[in-house]
């Protein structure tokens, strides 16, 4: 019997440890740079995207040690967006997790600098010859194609443009599912696909996680609108109802709190049908989108 | 007898059409973000660093065509970094090469994102499967790392880093000097390097065009400095004057005009002296050189 618990924190001790020996040290120089990208990446995130990137490879087979690097990688490119998305031209947050966002705390110019610096360690790791990891250069090339094109203008990226020129605009639900697909959902499914990969996956198990992680990353930005409406500001770290007070386009704006329920609900148990070739050994991806559908911050 | 203006037409040309060729249409949604995109790369630029990294591929014996998606690339970083430098929260400029900046035409975030999205293009491009190229996948990472590392924390990024606080304070030349190699002269020597790389250089000739790179790279940021106090505006397309009226840190502010020149002609004549054992193969770069040191914008 699985504990999810145990689980995600012997893997986020990990992805912690590793993202610490993956960042330029705070003191070394530019140190107000290196300090800034060390602020945001250690702020307490959830690590949701490493912990699917690993379970992903461990689905299939792989070990932790091959995904490590890509997952950290993943988590960095995160915690850029993240950096630009609160900038004051942007969404313009004082706070998140709870902490002073990081213009805050290094100003604007800084900010900017730290989430561009971090999206290209993210790219260093990625090329980086680790003789850990087991990888073949192709499979290496072809897990940063996958990442590179979520993350751009054609995914993560685009995705912010639309989100944000749909802000006190009424849009349809094809917009919204653009801007989360694109948003959120494009990185989220390649951790999937990338963990797959540095995993020796073969084509059925890529098919199965890659259906997986649409059904997942989509479940996840709807629990997201719906936590926006009624999660618990403390749990959060931040503004209750900022998505309203925006004018942000979401699911529970649109069709309700009810069935914003009901399609996350739906999307968890397609993601979980979805495993059906893997077996146990994807057990831990069964928790984690049920953890990602159910969770309370 | 080489002619350098017909040298630089035709590679510039091919450049280009390969910029339009690997950058989304302006017409794909989100098109205000492909738009901003292209806005920036076609705005004029000289294409120094392409134009060095095919240079340096050819002087190895290599062809336009294995180099052409990474030079690409290359100006992509180069256009990210100019976009995000001109930021209101940066160095706040409303002009560049005689056009309006980024935000200025887009807005602030969308300039943001168009910075971020072209960084992103660059590392799908480096990662891409060009069935063209010839090189290998080894290579490929090899050369993806190299520019990952040149563009990030301890390279171009750490150097703009620098350069904003120095601002405003009376900072000695090793700090200048630390600017200079980073915030231009990284990205500079990476273009040589992976030039080198993928026209396949044996050891001999990665590391003479290795000691180019650092040279020429030097001597531009000076002749940049230089410019800037006695450049033509209407050349330039941009304030002249406008580093001493911020207080930057510059080689004519420390050292004076007249030292300055002499270095950089120095500079300019190691770069050459480097370049002995490839023979006439480099007469481009050689050509190249003088051109960065003695050009009027």
């Amino acid at each position: 019997m699985l504990n999810l618990e145990t689980y995600i924190s012997e893997r986020v001790t990990q992805i912690d440890s590793a993202l610490d020996r993956f960042l330029p040290m705070g003191e070394r120089l530019p140190a107000s740079l290196h300090q800034a990208m060390r602020y945001s990446v250690f702020a307490g995130g959830k690590r949701i995207r490493p912990l699917l990137m690993i379970a992903a490879c461990e689905a299939v087979g792989g070990s932790i040690k091959s995904v490590l690097p890509a997952a950290c990688a993943m988590e960095m490119i995160h915690t850029y967006s993240l950096i630009h998305d609160d900038l004051p031209a942007m969404d313009d947050d004082d706070y998140r997790r709870g902490r002073l966002t990081n213009h805050k705390v290094f100003g604007e110019a800084t900010a900017i600098l730290a989430g561009d610096a971090l999206l290209t360690q993210a790219f260093i790791l990625l090329a980086g010859a680790d003789p850990d990891s087991g990888s073949s250069a192709a499979d290496k090339l072809r897990v940063l194609q996958i990442i590179a094109t979520a993350a751009g203008s054609l995914g993560m990226v685009g995705g912010q443009v639309v989100d944000m020129e749909s802000e006190t605009k009424s849009v349809e639900l094809p917009i919204i599912e653009y801007i989360h697909t694109h948003k959120t959902g494009a990185l989220i499914l390649a951790a999937l696909q990338t963990g797959a990969i540095l995993g020796n996956a073969d084509n059925q198990a890529f098919a199965a996680l890659t259906r997986y992680g649409e059904c997942a990353g989509l479940a996840f930005q709807i629990a997201d609108d719906i936590l926006d409406i009624v999660g618990d500001q403390s749990l959060l770290g931040k503004d209750v109802g900022s998505d309203v007070h925006r004018g942000k386009a979401t699911y529970p704006a649109l069709i309700g709190l009810a069935e914003s329920r009901r399609r996350a609900e739906e999307l968890r148990d397609m993601a979980i049908d979805a495993l059906a070739p893997l077996g146990s050994e994807a057990e831990p991806l069964r928790a984690l989108v049920s953890f990602i559908v159910d969770r309370s911050r």
